[in-house]
């Protein structure tokens, strides 16, 4: 059931969703949804096993949860209402509803808390993998943002917060070894922590291009954290320029920096940009220079708020005078408004700010002088760029693209304690359980894979998740001698335990080759009559194109094999 | 993470949904949804592996289909309407409309359309072991009926109709195999097959008497057969006995044949039972005698037609002169009404029969000269039962009670033909697949396994699903000589290939040895200072509580489970 494509799919925008559909991987169903085709599956269920060898191996214990999840369960957590219209619901023909699994924190909880009475079933580390959904928008990029997607969740629960760093640790370590086996450099790096803190929030990424996510990294410390948790240093301040009185002016019809910018003839980093944000509520001014934006994480713990987001038009009004476009941190209407700023922006003077006019903006402004602003509410509140100092090291921080495969959280109580998930200390006295998630996307990993392993001519698999190891392709299969001599190889690479597909289709070799080298199987071993009449087989490696005429087909040919799919590094030329 | 319980579930109704819960190896969820838990997820993924291997050795290819199904493709073959209520759907936030699969003969058609092009990549199977979904009206009896469960479901894609007899045939064989390796009895009984015809649909059902399909066996033949297709020889005439003239009688409030038979002090036999059908739309009488039920699926094929149901009131009353409960073959009102009716009945004189009045009887009633009946018209329309003669070799058929575990099916076109799935064949014309379906219940399997291996103490795993094989009893986890010598075992057994768990909790000794049996290990091995002082450690074999001590823990120990896990049959006395 192998049927490749010569041409692209139409809405694939990237090189990895075009090869899993080319190769005959995948097929789509619809948008954002795939069926899984012989080849792609093979590669899924050695992904699956890696991941279930290795979660086995730290003590985690397989389970699987229903993906039907009743309403009730999401009420508990209050996330009925926040997961928003990104979580399929569902009545059952009784009017119960019911969400299609996007996670499964609630339902794990309330299981553990049936099952667990005692400290003395404590730790304990649950996975699942399982069928996932998310209503996306617009699913994108194949299997990266599909509706559907294999997950493999799991869950700590441990006697303390204390105690479950050790749980965190060993699905740490577990992650980086899945990760490895799969042919994979996936990088972790900090995410936030919400209210936690601490170093308890990792996410492995694999760097590409096309990846959706952005990420810090510093050459210098080795730090890496995703922008919305990156920290920077602040860059030294300049020397404090004596600056005249602030001047208003008319700057009709520019309402973006970019527009008053072309209007005054200065440069972007010459104004200070002002939004009106909502904390928990209250209007907040957060002020940074014109060329960077705001970092809703760090803003949101600075102000210790649950939720920023930013303010309505009427609030904007209220507060500043102005409409949005035209706000700035001099004399807002409402004198008491509290205004925060980016600490890149301390001293700065000589500023173009918005005037709180609508269509006017003020010139020769000091912030320190001009502007009500705390001395204590200068933070790091921009999103990272690169070229910023790192916050450990100060050297300049590098900023790529990731796609993310993995994320590992340390949880806390937010589930245990909504759900009164407890259990007996020594004392028999209730104590609510710490607990920790952690996921890896094991359809994107596998996308992932591909992502970070191409070329031009299709996929190059990691002999560790190849759909085969090896593809012995037989020239001519109405050939007998050389049908013999492909099966007689197939079965002497079987019994060393290497997987081995015989390409025996009526297609021309060039076909044969062109489809080998776009499946992507790391060995590719040729089988003809001219080659078995000079006495031997071309044993072909696909990372490097490497070649090697094995004389004697059978024992020779093997061993020629088994070196060919040895990792890179260990490799020798004619990979002997 | 195991928790045995001492209380059977509430809502459990039958031993093996009660096993199931108290042996911790599943937690409800809510109605028909469960957690399968780390022990049940071990049996479950060691059926799956099972599984795998049969379908693979069959030369079928792995597949995964998504579980969100787009009601289009049950638009294409008619089904987004016939499959009902039972059928769980949802809209995405586009409005789009889903189904949740309930089975995948549509998707699949799709799919195998779209890489199909030649008869050279026929014949072809395909599989996947996927979550299916039905929406209950009441889930029951666990695993049994519930709204979301693991199927492994199969199809088959050929150039014709003979050439899927041998797809056919390669299925049924495997489910066989699975069955066996499973440790199940599952008896291949044939089913209805609806247009196909042939022998060409089978049921594999484990007996039992909570099974909810009833399947007529015959020992003489070998003959086995659903109760919707079981056939059966007419039963001898009797003597035509000469009757006076038919005469109407009032039997006021009685309405069924067992209240009328109480009023006239004559057996349910000598009534003849009259129920108003619609076929197709057409109203059609069926007698049959007052004991027997209708076997709906015998008349559908009989009348030919697509859909049989009861006819509503209103026809029944135009039709007859009567309601329900008081109709009859003899004069209905519709003088063109056709009346069809059970072999058993022909030359039936003497009998009682609804009068076609409301409240009334008729007595005396002679059906050949009573009742227009044409002669082709009696066929065998009822449900077979215990003592019916075999329709092959007439010797009474036995029917039991069975679970379904798993169907194989050949379809035909019925679904390549709405789909358009054809294929290019020699001569490059365009020809239709043919197709074939095959099911096995991965969770349900489970659980017939439970349901059909128990006893008062619990489960007895057939070591191929046992969660696993052997439960190694360390007495007291402080004695560090025991410790070490269970421990040591375990990696003896486990270099052996076989699974043990080590129960090392702080419980005493009746406590572990009851959830050992309770969750029904195949081999228990005691571990204790007491034995270990008189030199040994004891093995116990779960399904006949036979034991031995053995004097040398390590190689010895090792040799008498490796006798204990050998299959029935195979086992001596002492299970050397």
């Amino acid at each position: 059931m192998i049927q490749t494509l010569r041409e692209d799919p139409g809405d694939a925008e990237i090189d990895s969703h075009k090869l899993l559909v080319r190769a005959g991987l995948m097929k789509k169903v619809a948008g954002g949804l795939y069926t899984y085709l012989p080849l792609g599956m093979r590669s899924l269920n050695k992904i699956q096993r890696i991941i279930r060898e290795e979660m086995d191996r730290a003590g985690a214990q397989e389970i699987v949860m229903p993906i039907l999840q009743p309403a009730e369960l999401w009420k508990t957590s209050g996330r009925w209402e926040s997961m928003g219209p990104g979580m399929f619901r569902l009545k059952d023909r009784a009017a119960h509803d019911y969400a299609l699994s996007p996670t499964a924190e609630e339902m794990v909880t309330d299981v553990v808390k049936s099952v667990v009475s005692s400290y003395r079933q404590l730790p304990l580390t649950v996975y699942q993998i399982q069928w996932k959904f998310r209503d996306e928008i617009r699913p994108r990029f194949g299997l990266m943002r599909s509706k559907e997607f294999l997950m493999k969740d799991a869950y700590s629960f441990d006697t303390s917060l204390e105690a479950a760093d050790a749980s965190y640790t060993a699905m740490y370590r577990a992650y980086r070894r899945v990760f490895e086996r799969c042919g994979l450099k996936a990088y972790p790096v900090e995410a936030d922590t919400g209210d936690i803190g601490g170093k308890f929030s990792h996410e492995f990424h694999v760097l590409a291009d096309s990846g959706e996510d952005g990420i810090a990294f510093c050459d210098g410390c080795g730090y890496a954290a995703n922008l919305e948790k990156a920290e920077r240093r602040a860059a030294a301040a300049a020397a404090a320029a004596e600056c005249g009185a602030p001047e208003t002016i008319p700057t009709p019809g520019a309402k973006t920096i970019e527009q008053v910018s072309k209007f005054m003839g200065v440069p972007g980093s010459a104004f200070v940009k002002s939004l009106v944000y909502s904390a928990d509520g209250t209007p907040v001014m957060v002020c940074l220079p014109g060329d960077r934006d705001v970092n809703e994480v760090k803003l949101r713990h600075f102000l210790g708020a649950k939720k920023v987001e930013l303010a309505d038009f009427d609030t904007v009004l209220r507060v500043t005078g102005a409409n949005a476009g035209s706000v700035g941190p001099v004399r807002p209407t409402d004198s008491s408004l509290r205004i925060v700023a980016d600490f890149d922006l301390k001293g700065a003077s000589g500023c173009i700010v918005g005037a709180n006019r609508d269509g006017y903006h003020t010139k020769n402004v000091d912030l320190a002088r001009d502007a009500k602003i705390a001395v204590g509410d200068y933070a790091d509140l921009a999103i990272a760029r690169d070229g910023d100092a790192c916050a450990k090291c100060g050297r300049p921080l590098a900023v790529k693209r990731g796609i993310e495969v993995g994320h590992v959280f340390k949880l806390g109580v937010k589930y245990t304690a909504a759900f009164n998930a407890v259990y007996k200390n020594g004392n028999l006295e209730d104590q609510v359980m710490a607990m920790g998630c952690y996921g890896i996307g094991v359809s994107r990993t596998m996308q992932a894979v591909i992502e970070q392993s191409h070329d031009k001519d299709g996929i190059i698999w990691p002999p560790s998740v190849a759909p085969f190891q090896v593809c012995v392709c037989l020239l001519d299969p109405s050939d007998d001698g050389a049908a013999k001599a492909a099966f007689d190889l197939e079965a002497a690479l079987e019994a060393e335990g290497i997987d081995v597909i015989v390409d025996d289709r009526a297609e021309r070799p060039g076909v044969k080759f062109k489809d080998a080298d776009l499946i992507g199987f790391p060995v590719r071993v040729v089988v003809g009559a001219k080659g078995l009449a000079k006495g031997g087989v071309e044993v072909k490696r696909r990372r490097d194109d490497k070649t090697k005429t094995v004389i004697s087909p059978a024992a020779e040919a093997v061993a020629a094999v088994k070196a060919a799919l040895r990792p890179d590094g260990a490799e020798q030329l004619d990979f002997n």
